[in-house]
């Protein structure tokens, strides 16, 4: 399979694309880095990767930024800044990417424990991984004859460096046992289910 | 208590209104109608509204338009205009009204059956529906002496002319039964929770 990864040169992107590439060939999709270049947030970014790429048989995000800060002193503006950017940057590169996908074909995005477990400064986190979720459940049902899946990982391992201080007493999982979900989706028969990797 | 009720003029806010006038003094609230009118969506007109309204005791948004449509035709700008109205038209109102709530206040937001139980065309109303819960889950934990709720109100009866084709089986529940569920919240002592009435 051709399988396309925005995010590929991350944390979580680089395990997956480990894992994947055994068996598939990669593409290799970042911001500022990789085989292909995009920026989610803007529509004619993601028109002009398909059409650089050329149809692929599976398409994964591991990308997504959102604002974390304390509700007391949030606006809605940077409230905007995480429905933006990786909410409306998954769910554009569904809305396009489903004309790029092979039939059987596969989309997997990524949420995160948040949704469920809500940390200090997280209240943005939490939104838009919610809405994520969501959104696959719909979705699996108008995507005929193609799959939608997410994965929502607890902290990363490789991450604690960074937000081990948000995390206080949540059991984080190693990048390569957080890219087996995405193995399960990829390969699997699934349709709008999250996989937790928590 | 002083309960405010942005959407007042609405099929379930009216039926709010009618429920709480019993024990409390309303404050409606409407784009176009209303003792004091507000947009939502506009963060001027958000802090004009309370500069107006002074201190309140309870905040209700029973307000909110998504996007509905196909999937396969859906761009992210349609998807974008649920998460700029409903979602986070309510979010500013948390956002800028916490500070003119008295101790002991509480939000009230609306969402939807629709987070859990997609309909064609559902796929905006299902994640900007599912990121409200999120929201609310997560900002109870950050809203000191505040509580924070949202109802989840099947499709209403009264609404059946014009949303029936699009709930097929579904059970409605009278707009005066989905206002029980406000009176909870208002009166009751939860907080984070999201009162389902289906
Ligand atoms: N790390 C964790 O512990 C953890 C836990 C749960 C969930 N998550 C979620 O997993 C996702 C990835 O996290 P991560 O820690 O692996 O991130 P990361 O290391 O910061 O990597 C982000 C990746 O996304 C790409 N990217 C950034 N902005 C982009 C844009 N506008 N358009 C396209 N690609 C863009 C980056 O490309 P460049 O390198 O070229 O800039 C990079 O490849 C995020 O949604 C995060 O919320 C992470
Ligand atoms: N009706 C249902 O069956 C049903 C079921 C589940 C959930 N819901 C949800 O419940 C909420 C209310 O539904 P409804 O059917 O009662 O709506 P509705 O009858 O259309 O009433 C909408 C209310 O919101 C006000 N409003 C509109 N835009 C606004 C803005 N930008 N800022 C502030 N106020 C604004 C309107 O004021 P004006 O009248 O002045 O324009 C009106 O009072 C929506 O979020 C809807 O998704 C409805």
């Amino acid at each position: 399979m051709k399988v396309m990864i925005i995010g590929a040169s991350g944390i979580i992107g680089r395990a997956v694309a480990e894992n994947l590439e055994k068996d598939h060939e990669i593409i290799r999709v970042g911001k500022s880095r990789g085989d292909l270049l995009v920026d989610l947030t803007e529509e004619s970014s993601v028109k002009a990767l398909f059409e650089r790429s050329g149809k692929v048989d599976a398409i994964i995000a591991t990308m997504g930024s959102v604002h974390f800060g304390p509700l007391a002193e949030m606006t809605a503006e940077q409230f905007n800044q995480g429905l933006q950017n990786k909410l409306l940057g998954q769910v554009r590169l569904v809305l396009i990417g489903k004309e790029h996908l092979n039939a059987g074909g596969s989309f997997t995005l990524t949420t995160g424990i948040l949704t469920h477990q809500p940390i200090r400064t997280g209240v943005n986190a939490t939104a838009v991984n919610a809405a994520l979720e969501g959104f696959v459940l719909a979705a699996a049902n108008e995507l005929a004859g193609l799959r939608i899946n997410a994965v929502s990982p607890t902290v990363v391992t490789e991450a604690l460096d960074k937000y081990a201080p948000f995390f206080p007493g949540f059991e984080s999982a190693s990048a390569s046992r957080v890219a087996l979900a995405y193995r399960r989706s990829v390969d699997g028969i699934d349709n709008g289910k999250v996989f937790r990797v928590w």
